[in-house]
């Protein structure tokens, strides 16, 4: 087991030094908040994530849940943990005082949910389920359902799922079949199957609250009859009791990693006797889980980074306290051997890892601030400003943090050798926790069409063009540090590059028609991915550079020199490989749409 | 479980069309054999493949071998599989005929041990482990040793190993501590540990044979003491009986995949008791093993080529039945779903798997055949040649399939969405099996150094002056075809690129030092990689081309089509990676050499 998991040191210099969070406590709506109270919160989640989350991380990997006679069993401490993350109030701490929470910034919450994470993705992701579950019904919801469920959720007695998948419909949703009929008491009778529901039932909670996409009986076909139901494992009866509501997990599933949170397989209704509730307006149901889409998206960039960040303290301790080999060029034997961080190679997949890591945090608690700017700024262009940005860069908060993690981890678990391929350490298991999040709330292939089919040409390209505003001021402001800038300079290049190929791209989908249009759209994901996070380390620099103009601790110093040369790293190894996907963006060879499928014979 | 798992026609292709196997015929050590041979060959072996291998592939994941009162129980068809490999000649067929060998190509071998390692790479490795030792004891070893031990080896009774890792000799085999001191009875009393050897002890076989690395007694420090020892597990009494030896298996390791073949410490000569004999000549032992390494490494990277098309083949069977979604602008929902091979993003990750593992398995099959010219060549410059290639392209064969090969699995897994992450499918049990690859046999890190520290170099460059010179024979060939004149040209700029970099890299040797010219050595090898790749996807092409100019079915109409799109996809997607690497290769930021251990602190 690894002593830690995260480090807080640089948790407060992206909020603090890079973010100036504390800024968005001048709005109203954040008002009664400052930085003492944002460091409270974190040191008391710290404190729990330590104690509660990472003593069983690996625990919850080799006994995962079971289903046993109807019921699934998850670990014993997971009703401990849910009850004390109520009692905590950390299940609505970012929800408005209106809705009993306690208008904490959105990027507090989510730098806490980092900690959680990081310490243990699976318990985490209980709770998460149910804060996206309760912001549904607060948001959507009429008020009876909001007390009916939403305390019970708060507390952590309930559980929420997000019921979506089914077998037929997983990335394209409009092929749902689960049916709602509508009956005069009130609520519809709901009969159907979901597939991949994440804790869609367990053992640590009384109730199982889903929010479930449902097709009202004659309702228009496709994404346009899609409707949001609560549909709860029991319900209510008169006498205010629980009783079975015809929801039943048929099965689970056996996943590669992430395995400590239940993945259920669902048949409802069998029995005829399974009700659902309308939330809000009859076929408006993708509409609305779309609303929620951003925040669900940023947190599996936020899981993917903080799964990556656990690896990295896991490999990084390895790397100091392993002896094998000596510097390059000594030949003699009888000298001691030294740590293997003392090696280039090692330090290059250590940088790469960093690299990776810090940025997507980065820019994960940047779209967090732009959350929050929109929460609380007034009506208007500013608002607005914050909004699309906040929209354009979820494919990539959702994107770069994941598919980068995975090889970030991987890089980890190289540098222990064999060992990292054994279950000693816990490199493994971070390897096969972190490959889920290519996938879920929309795989990597669905991210790059929604950037670049959707987000990229929004309002005429507004968004994007905000975008590039936030660069340029980002290189103004790295200009006015000598060491930044020859980095200000490639951030420049690189962003005439994106802008290049987008203009490129575009004009393929008037010249060329949607499909070749968006064939090579994961690759402009991934490019824009990269400048993105050069962006965000620029940014940093120029808080590096502004601290190192004041006097600093030794502890400090160590500290803005690694960012730096992180910075660095990041510019030497990562940004280069934007030219290679722009020259493959620019080429004419739409060899994946014209292939027929019979030349996949053989 | 998918209905194949390679395609004969692919190999076919490559060893007739492209490599033209049958010329190695010609050769005397040869002569023996001619394509009808080699057919029936692999005929037998595909069905032993699929009747014997492949069933068990999940079983053999699911029940890992364990260790129960000091025995090692692996799956009960590990016993009926030796015997038959055994006793099909499969152990000993590459062997020559003094060897009790069926002499015949290696390159054949390579093909055979392709389709059992696709089939099951775990069962398959047992027998490879069994042929590289047994090799070693042929090549260094007296007559008695060979007498003693290698019939037994060559029919499956036995088992053979490499024992080389201890706790503190990883990566640095020089620091190896198990020791052998010389009796007057010709064997040496051995003591010591060993970690991390792969089917060290089991229960399908009678007896283990380690191939073992010690130090002897007063020896020189460093590699230049180390020793090659058998050293069995149970030793041959004076009355011909098997008796324990004091070869302990201490523990198992727990792997993340790769889990068929126990992973074991053994304990040796704790009772005093180890009798080892020592193989060839004192403290040659390292120069011994490296002598099979180039072999071993293949080895390594045919089983990285293996599992990946094994997960390719499962991958495209699902794409080609999953239905889901509908073609790009097709907005009507109530057309029917299309499978998802329709997809031009999944089209993209089918032929990344297919340019990459097709491309690698090229590349294996050509270094098979520099080690059967070598072999069947008279002394000279050719077969100098044939050695120097094999030499060079060694760690580029064991690193590109095994880094790419961990790509493509995850993109195969990545096509399945959700299922790819669950056991219903294999994707994610060969996601888990391949991530050894890059490990063992010399890691990713090793491997860069040995191709720029050691092969680009040896003989003033003679090796690289080879292979340009190869590359440059492919460029004028495929020249010959208009349709492969883009191709060519780029393969020309890319062989100038990698020039280049060479010349810069080497420079740094003279000007700034080891550290700083070996410093990225692994991203030298990811660049030479991708050329070589492309180097035999341009070989491949000119077989295409050639075919296509005779009159072919409509089968071979649709393979040859389908393989000249995965040549473009190689060219349009994954050369131009080759531009970030030059790019980073000429940067003079050593950062990764200049950082403070310290400045890793937080």
């Amino acid at each position: 087991m690894a002593s830690r998991f995260f480090s807080q040191r640089n948790l407060d210099f992206l909020l603090y030094e890079v973010l100036d969070l504390e800024s968005v406590t001048k709005y109203d709506y954040f008002a009664d908040h400052n930085k003492k109270t944002f460091d409270m919160v974190m040191k008391e989640a710290g404190k729990m994530a330590k104690d509660l989350f990472f003593p069983i991380f690996e625990e919850m990997d080799r006994e995962p849940p079971e289903l046993e006679e109807g019921e699934v069993k998850v670990h014993p401490a997971m009703k401990k943990i849910l009850k004390e993350f109520g009692a905590g109030g950390w299940m609505n701490s970012s929800f408005s005082y209106e809705e009993d929470g306690d208008q904490l910034p959105f990027t507090l919450a989510n730098a806490i949910n980092f900690m959680f994470s990081a310490a243990n993705y699976s318990a985490g992701a209980y709770m998460g389920l149910t804060k996206g579950a309760a912001g549904l019904i607060l948001t959507f919801g009429d008020e009876e359902l909001k007390e009916k469920y939403v305390p019970k959720m708060f507390t952590g007695e309930w559980q929420g799922t997000m019921a979506l998948t089914e077998p037929e419909a997983g990335s394209s949703l409009s092929d749902i079949t689960t049916m709602a009929e509508p009956t005069d008491e009130g609520y519809y009778k709901i009969k159907g199957q979901k597939i991949f529901i994440s804790a869609g039932d367990h053992n640590a909670v009384d109730n199982v609250v889903h929010l479930m996409l449902v097709k009202i009986v004659d309702g228009p076909p496709g994404a346009k009859g899609i409707s949001l139901f609560v549909v709860p494992k029991k319900r209510i009866d008169d006498n205010g009791k629980l009783v079975s509501n015809d929801v039943i997990c048929s099965s689970l599933y056996h996943k590669m990693g992430y395995k400590g949170c239940p993945l259920t397989q669902l048949s409802i209704g069998d029995a005829d006797d399974c009700r659902g509730w309308l939330v809000g307006e009859e076929h408006q149901g993708l509409r609305y889980m779309f609303k929620m889409m951003n925040e669900a998206r940023i947190d599996v960039g936020m899981g993917a980074v903080a799964k990556a960040t656990g690896a990295y303290y896991a490999c990084l301790e390895y790397c100091k306290e392993r002896l094998q080999g000596r510097k390059m060029g000594q030949k003699d034997a009888t000298q001691p051997q030294i740590p293997i961080i003392e090696h280039a190679d090692v330090r290059r997949m250590l940088l790469f890892q960093r690299a990776v890591n810090e940025g997507a945090l980065a820019l994960l608690l940047q779209c967090g601030k732009y959350v929050d700017l929109h929460v609380a700024l007034p009506d208007g262009a500013e608002k607005d400003r914050n909004f699309l940005l906040l929209e354009l860069l979820t494919p990539i908060v959702k994107t770069y943090p994941s598919e980068m993690g995975v090889q970030a981890v991987s890089q980890g678990l190289q540098c222990l050798g064999g060992s990292g391929f054994c279950d000693d350490y816990p490199l493994e298991q971070y390897y096969r926790d972190i490959r889920i999040d290519p996938i879920h709330e929309g795989t990597t292939g669905i991210q790059g069409m929604d950037l670049l089919g959707r987000k990229v040409v929004m309002q005429d390209g507004k968004a994007m063009m905000y975008f590039l505003e936030e660069i340029q001021q980002a290189i103004n402001q790295a200009k006015a540090y000598p060491e930044l800038v020859p980095f200000a300079d490639r951030l420049n290049d690189a962003q005439t590059t994106l802008q290049t190929v987008t203009a490129e791209v575009l004009n393929l989908a008037g010249t060329k028609g949607t499909e070749i249009f968006l064939a090579d759209a994961t690759l402009y994901l991934e490019l824009f991915g990269i400048v993105t996070i050069a962006w965000q380390w620029l940014l940093s620099g120029v808080a590096i550079q502004k601290a190192l103009q004041g006097s600093v601790s030794k502890a400090d110093e160590d500290f803005y020199q690694g960012k730096m040369y992180t910075l660095r790293f990041f510019y030497g190894y990562e940004l280069p490989k934007i030219q290679g996907l722009a020259t493959r963006l620019a080429d004419t060879d739409h060899l994946t749409v014209e292939i027929e499928t019979g030349f996949f014979a053989d």
